[in-house]
């Protein structure tokens, strides 16, 4: 039963994944108060294979980095509608974290989760703008070329 | 009009400059409830040019990297006026999250981000301590040498 | 005076250290509302030595770094205890960010992080399981292996 948002996503050719599933004492996601904040999700596909491998700066390239941080912006919501059951109970996107596996001459992160960011305005119009921090690190998990977090008001 | 936090920040020669647009589809600032959160700040000054660029431990020094992360909370005092109107309005400085641009063996990035702590204490007294986190990352957006986020209680 | 919580780590053999004091303008703890954020952890041990120092993939084993990341969380909870009096008063932890100081080439920062994943299902059970964001950073402060921030949400 899609709401109004995911029905958004899936004329734009946009399906949600399962959520990874917790493989340790985390999980996907904790809600507080009107707050969910979700775990780091990496650039993987619906298959679970990454989008995007290594370093933006060192074979990845900005389309490419853009297109899995895009990715990471999916996973966010499959995470989200894991814990509400409907995309629709989102009232904004409040912060999110970009996290670009950089070599150490890579300036153009903003660029990269920029791929994050406009799935956000895709899905949620106005209220899927969000505060956002963009910070170029030494490796992430599994090589992945990009992580991104996030923290939700909901209803 | 200033209320009382910005004049006693005139009176130590720091002027607000304008925050920077959004130039995506992220913004400056989310507010949710009495939480403020605003979007990591670069080290760039009132002209739009960064108060120091390239990497700690490789260029740019200690000293350098303490006024760059100052420059970095001017920027988060402004985008806190353009939220709310008045500074006065800020109850507690919450958390800052401290990015510093650094070289592998660079070592000091609490000296670094003292910067942006220490000026959070001038503008606010003890209501601008706050919990804080530094790391030190492999880049950062149009290298700027430093990198600060926050999370504001307000009224 | 311990509160069930830290009994229960008192038999697994995990004692509190004293928290790190403040050593600038920034404190270890600030509460707004329900939430507690904590400042980064760095892994030191009760006596203040780092468990481990240096990056991870070059010099630090996963193992070494599992327990470094265990020490964090100690420290979470020390920073807690001082923050509330008891652990006892933690809901929930909502949202631990994990920094591993890493080689451009480690990849296993999850397991890293593991370590203080499981210190906090073992000091709160299900309560203590969180969102979490894991990447590996170029550099921490004082060559530490491993820093840990926390978001709680307390009664």
């Amino acid at each position: 039963m899609a709401g109004t948002v995911e029905q958004k996503l899936t004329e734009q050719g946009i399906s949600l994944p399962e959520p990874r599933a917790a493989i340790a004492n985390y999980v996907g996601f904790v809600r507080s108060g009107n707050l969910l904040f979700v775990s780091g999700q990496v650039c993987a596909n619906a298959e679970g294979k990454l989008i995007a491998k290594g370093k933006l700066g060192a074979g990845v390239t900005t389309e490419q980095g853009y297109e899995a941080a895009k990715g990471c912006a999916v996973n966010l919501l499959a995470q989200i509608k894991a814990a509400l059951g409907d995309l629709d109970k989102v009232v904004r996107v409040v912060r999110l974290g970009g996290f670009v596996n950089s070599a150490p001459d890579f300036l153009d992160g903003p660029k990269v989760l920029n791929g994050a960011s406009d799935l956000m305005v895709a899905a949620f119009g106005d209220k899927g703008r969000h505060a956002r921090t963009t910070v170029g690190v030494a490796s992430l998990p599994a090589d992945a070329a990009v992580e991104v977090e996030g923290v939700f008001e909901v209803s």
